[in-house]
């Protein structure tokens, strides 16, 4: 049987592109073109000339969101160059209409400066009711959200980092639910300290963790290392590791209930699952192989285990979050994706699973669970209306 | 009843975006995600790092142009700004796939510096087979545009300029068909040396027209006044005028064959009409009022009349032209689209008409005739793929 890249290869080639744009009314009469087209269309864009907000009113921009990537960091294959992104960023637009009912367009940029990234994104944004930077090497992908967030009134959001600490955190949420622990008292090592790992460390702060180790491939952040490291790095270690410990990751492990790992595959072995504290609980999501497989970490005790695969119970799959974050932002017409419409997201997620349903083998919900996309807009307009940051429409 | 404003409007309102975005193929199980998205979709990212033109295999790219506008000059409005030029250029993404089957995503860009400009555009180039540049301001659009088709190896067409001039020389193809002139024993009369203007005589120069004079609001065109005018101007007046006269519009008529007007409302009059030498040609194209109406035309004695307007015979429409042209430039992996290709489109509209049907108030085809796009674009392809400027797939 042909694997599955094989089989993607054919599938792409006889596709030959995976997304159609098309008019949604009838152009069969010159009454039809004079409405949508010349003269009449002169009549929106003098009301948006007069008021560009009226631009959400009259034209595609309040459904459309650009899927943006200069193919720095594209899946685990590093930087293959805009171009050779294209494919991914096509089939996340197709996720987005599928999973989310939002238009969304692939855009690849042919430009590595930060600043100069920046300026471009800010140059085309009038099109686009959100941006969703995609594939984008950290600590750039950092700087460049930021400095996007910070300049423009539009929801910009870059999946890489949060799309994956939403959905761990719904997981962490409900696995907590499962094993009664709370938040507040449990202590939690992160691997991998890039772009989802920084995210991952902020929402679950938020979520009212309190003791957090986060490793990158070099050993345990800490405060007082941190002129050596990125700024990334750097304002982690400042939210983490509270008395500067140097500690191993085993020895991190011992003390744990909670391992979350976005770094490498293999890196956790079933002893350190084996020391940890009781009901311990595993996202493993290191991709396409995980820090430690679902078998080895339940074999070692492990009583909730995660991972980025869909051939195991409790995968971590962004399709869950950014679908439902960016149309109940457009929704809501928020003019930003903030870190409590983040959990609000998170915790949306999770509340799909019942008090009955939940289980050691499904703490998350499936990809295909159609309330999913509705529960988390409507989670993530909420907290939008409630935070103010909406636009007067 | 409501004008055509008023209910152009309304729909807008009630359509909020005349596009929608959509996946072609099912996504309704892990393994179509596993083809289209995560894992499969890296064997074709791999693909195409590997050779970029592989893009044209696996992606969108070879059918999906951009549809893009600063908004300093959008219909008649003159420089409204991007927000407010959105709703033409989601209209005209809808002409691309109604007529052309082309997919088309709007583009409207915050950047008024065309060297800005165009390093925009160019870093954005990688996801499009094509650019459609649209209401830009002249002479920067004739900037623009050269600096991209310099840079680019993708076509790259300025609508305003090119798509107007096409049309017209098909019209003036078939008038002159029906009149029994040749190009090159005809005089002509341009009125308006912008975009469209500067687009027609170098077409009608390729045609074979050898004598043209140009006027502007000031007067006709002349080489020894060169000093004071624009880029595009110096280049129309190097082209026309051999004798550098100095006419007036009034005394440049009487010796003209043919009057193309693509200036202001109401400057022709009867009595230069009729001062025209015999089987006169008038096409009267400004918008949304002609330069002389298409009755005061015929009734003045010019033989074909036509004019920008679907209320009246000869419609110089550009619907018949660009989705075409990109369709057979994208078809034969055209990597410009050349004058040759512009003038074949033209003889490609032409051809429409029989001599059975060629007739005074039957010039041009409709707009809706379903055989336009594919003549244009079969044209097209075939000076492509003679001129050799093509991409080696």
């Amino acid at each position: 049987m042909k694997d599955i890249y094989e089989r993607a290869l054919e599938k792409h080639s006889e596709w030959k592109g995976k997304l159609k744009v098309e008019p949604i009314m009838s152009m069969e009469t010159m009454d039809d073109l004079a409405l949508a087209y010349s003269p009449g269309v002169a009549a929106p864009c003098l009301a948006i000339e007069k008021d560009p907000e009226a631009a959400y009113a009259y034209t595609m921009k309040g459904n459309l969101v650009a899927v943006i990537s200069d193919g720095s960091a594209v899946l685990g294959l590093g930087d293959i160059g805009p171009d050779a992104a294209m494919p991914v960023m096509e089939g996340k637009c197709c996720l987005f209409r599928r999973f989310g009912g939002v238009n969304a367009i692939p855009l690849v940029i042919a430009e590595k400066d930060p600043e100069k990234l920046v300026e471009i994104i800010c140059a085309i944004a009038p099109s686009f009711g959100g941006i969703n930077l995609e594939d984008i090497s950290s600590p750039r992908c950092v700087e460049i959200e930021r400095a996007l967030i910070d300049r423009l009134s539009i929801p910009v959001f870059h999946d890489d980092q949060h799309g994956t600490a939403i959905v761990t955190t719904a997981g962490l949420i409900n696995a907590l639910r499962l094993v009664g622990k709370k938040p507040s008292e449990i202590s939690v090592v992160v691997s991998g300290a890039g772009a989802a790992g920084s995210s991952i460390v902020k929402l679950i702060r938020d979520l009212g963790v309190k003791t957090i180790y986060v490793f990158d491939s070099k050993g345990v952040l800490r405060r007082s290392a941190s002129d050596s490291y990125s700024f990334v790095k750097k304002e982690l270690a400042e939210m983490t590791n509270e008395e500067d410990e140097n500690l191993t990751l085993a020895e991190a492990m011992k003390k744990a209930d909670v391992f979350l790992g976005v770094s490498v595959a293999g890196i956790l072995t079933k002893d350190m699952v084996r020391s940890m504290n009781p009901d311990a609980i595993v996202f493993a999501m290191a991709n396409p192989e995980p820090e430690i497989s679902y078998e080895d970490a339940r074999a070692a005790g492990a009583r909730v285990v995660g991972t980025g695969r869909s051939d195991y119970p409790n995968q971590v799959n962004n399709i869950l979050a950014f679908p439902g974050i960016f149309k109940g932002a457009l929704e809501a017409n928020a003019t930003k994706i903030t870190d409590e419409m983040k959990l609000a997201a998170a915790r949306g997620i999770a509340s799909l699973i019942s008090d009955e349903e939940l289980a050691e083998e499904h703490v998350i919900p499936n990809a295909f669970d159609s309330r999913v996309s509705r529960v988390v807009a409507d989670a993530v307009a909420k907290c939008a209306m409630e935070s103010g940051l909406i636009r007067n429409l």
